[in-house]
């Protein structure tokens, strides 16, 4: 690619091969294929806590779930806010899962901080620039998932505005972008993750369920992104998909990511990572 | 339209069929067509002075100009800052025109206010909702550029964030959409300004500049944008833009914008709006 | 442009600044603002000669009608076939209207030729290279539909083939482009227009009926393409759109086209063209 | 989805939940990975039988080709027609490969019928109805490409009305759909593997080469594609992709397609699909 030598601290060089960030155990773009599940948005004690005990044990080490959400409609549930990041917190304790949500806005940072192992900068915030230099100047992992309008030079020119700011743990994530065809929610772009990992050094994770909208495909697409190299998975996992607040249409019901872990073992080391021995030595229910 | 319930603040009713914004006796939404014009980024003491005698001398009464950029690479120019700001508003004052610039992040609102007559919320920001939320908040007009990724119902929505929070001076802008054709810089999708006016009360103004990317058009485009019923243009010019900093091949030449606003008071009344007095009494040069 | 060398044919030249085609007394490219109109489909005798007549009394001398129609779904009306284009060819010789239909493949070609006037190839043909050849060995006018989903270039180049064959008379049309936004049924490119002004000496029409899908902004549309420089309109009229076997949501009403030829009086000649004396000389009812 | 009774000859149903169509022993849609191979375009004896060679050796049954090539500008190469065809159908003889290459025009279909088994409708004649309605009356399986600007429903029609015609042997082809990311060729929808296999009961394959047009992601994405769930691959390789007449960056070298064949052997039945014996029995070199 002509572009790579825009962005200098991105691109991948025979000094810098590739970046692994170990989260909780996890060696992110590193032998370790990251698995990170969760609910769309943390929406009570009862749900996280249901959720949260499932996922550990089938030996996930990382978990997501939004408190602060972006929704296209402000009539739309928004999110628990504090109150979900306490509820995280305290999954995260009991059950010895990393915690990833979103940033939603530089003003909630100090907020947010405190209860996150990982910062995610969502798809909507990834050309606020202003914001990315603030968060390089943090001192935790970051998720930068791309803009659903993003081509993937911009994608790399943002993690760069993170990398100058001094924060050189940046996840980079594939969520899909919006194109002409609707029938799936955004349209997953499985070349950017192998040109990623040609390009930069970066880790780079897939998120099938934001990508598609639709939980009967998120089998599919996750087997798909790691055959074609990714670093790990971010996947949508409900215990009630149906009553879910935000995004339920794309939620996993437990059988289904229970499912997707036999098949993630079978895939085994196609593209030369292992699935975590905490998941291995689940057993198939 | 099946969504225009999804919007009940934003929508046009027999109540409410025209929000008008007064900015420096210009009547945006009402019997005015409103001429914002300036560069693209505040370079100069001289060239921000040079192009403010030049729009005052042609009747002029809003300007734009950046202060802080939102750029694509960390390494382009990134705005004058707080210096942009105070050439604004010595702008401003010396030749009365109203100033227009971008808040690009919540946490810049306190320094930019009290600079600018009209705070813009650039494309990138536009699903940023807990900025919208908080620029609710505040009491001066706001210009709310479309998303280069956002339907028209989203768009609206994002206004919907803002009237919420109790400000109802919104100024719509289209600045083109994001498609498959890179041979303009984006898409103008020039029926968005008829749909808003026939969905919702607020005004729809145009960014030819933006939308293109190429100064040869932005004539054809504005004489259609304003042909379509858009309350007003936002157009680059600049002194020099060969020279310029940001954005120069989009930016007009001082003759490319008198002859376009010659071509405007041949337009006249087309779409039920006059171009403003302080206009008609220049002379063609 | 890079790219104009490209289409050496196709593209303007000090030696062949503007093609001008006449068809019935309108001159194409020239000092005529041509406007074409009629049914998406020939449905009836009546409803044919009901809308000829409408036409022919507004002073329209060129008619549209697809008598092969192509649709999306084999189980939707595929048009009158040769029972239409005799219709078509009946309210041509009645009313004094020159006829523009589709040829929808190559082998129709035969068929279709005797009935109409003008050739029209459909945006889905518009990357059908063979087809395009062919249709350049033909001796009269052709309307070349951009594809929906072709770049600038890739129109151009498709007009390069047609010229290649021998037959100068191209018409290029712009009938809207797909993008993620799906409020209208397609993006109409309006920067398209000038562009092609500036690049090419072929003459450009628009057809704001295709590329909206809704009624409601056909008009504005229309006005807006004539401003950006379009040398004509092809609309969509119906004398009962709600029982239209075909595109009926973006038909006009014949009081709609009234009263868009009356707008388009006042909008006069704003880029240099003229409505046609036969339009003008009739009334506005 | 609402609309797969918009197709009832192409929808899986219980009593057809799957369409098997077998070419040269191998069974696509069945048990068998099928693996088509060749160059983008028929060049010349020497590359054809070169290429021949490598691929038999190889144990690939199907080898592609094209002889009539659909190319942007009128200026480049055009394919070898009918001396391509006879090429092909030599190779075919010597090496027991059956053949696939694209049908250009109706016009052609009688030139090309001897010397094919599969005929190839290109993306570009996706929404081409007259002809798919005709090729529908053949006697040979079809393998029809998806459209760059085909919405899946679209697609899925256009299988419709060659099913109408009474030929129930088609394939699909996912090949990539144009969006705002020009980084690679088009965009690989891989979505549409696993979607296409729930609402239909045709195989669907996948052509990472033309979905790219980049050698260097083409391994990675056909991995991907049969981790989706897709019934075969379609790859263009060439014996010298420097010197191609056609779409050279995409071809891969044989050292490549060599390497992806011996991943796919690994990949293994993770779609419940085998590599064929003919491969399977060849040694990595």
């Amino acid at each position: 690619m002509a572009f790579n030598n825009a962005f200098p601290l991105t691109k991948k060089t025979p000094e810098n091969p590739q970046t692994i960030i170990e989260v909780n155990g996890i060696k992110i773009g590193g032998e370790d294929l990251a698995i990170i599940a969760g609910p769309c948005a943390v929406e009570s004690e009862e749900q996280l806590y249901t959720i949260g005990a499932f996922l550990a044990n089938k030996g996930i080490k990382i978990m997501r779930g939004g408190a602060y959400k972006p929704r296209t409609s402000p009539y739309s549930f928004q999110g628990m806010m504090e109150d979900g990041l306490k509820l995280l917190r305290g999954v995260s304790q009991k059950y010895d899962m990393a915690i990833i949500t979103e940033v939603l806005d530089l003003s909630l940072l100090d907020t947010v901080y405190p209860y996150t192992d990982i910062l995610q900068i969502g798809a909507r915030n990834m050309k606020n620039y202003h914001f990315l230099k603030e968060l390089g100047k943090t001192d935790k992992p970051i998720m930068l998932k791309r803009g659903m309008d993003a081509t993937l030079e911009e994608w790399l020119l943002a993690a760069e505005y993170i990398l100058m700011g001094g924060n050189q743990q940046v996840i980079l994530c594939e969520r899909g972008i919006r194109t002409f065809d609707h029938t799936t929610r955004n349209t997953m772009d499985i070349a950017a993750i192998p040109l990623v990992k040609q390009l930069s050094h970066l880790p780079v994770i897939a998120d099938p369920s934001q990508a598609t909208g639709n939980r009967d495909i998120v089998g599919p697409l996750s087997l798909a992104a790691v055959a074609a190299g990714a670093d790990g998975l971010m996947i949508e996992v409900h215990n009630n998909p149906e009553k879910a607040l935000s995004d339920g249409p794309q939620s996993l019901y437990f059988e289904q990511f229970s499912d997707l872990l036999e098949k993630l073992k079978l895939l085994g080391r196609v593209n030369g990572k292992q699935i975590p021995e905490t998941i291995l030595k689940t057993q198939f229910i």
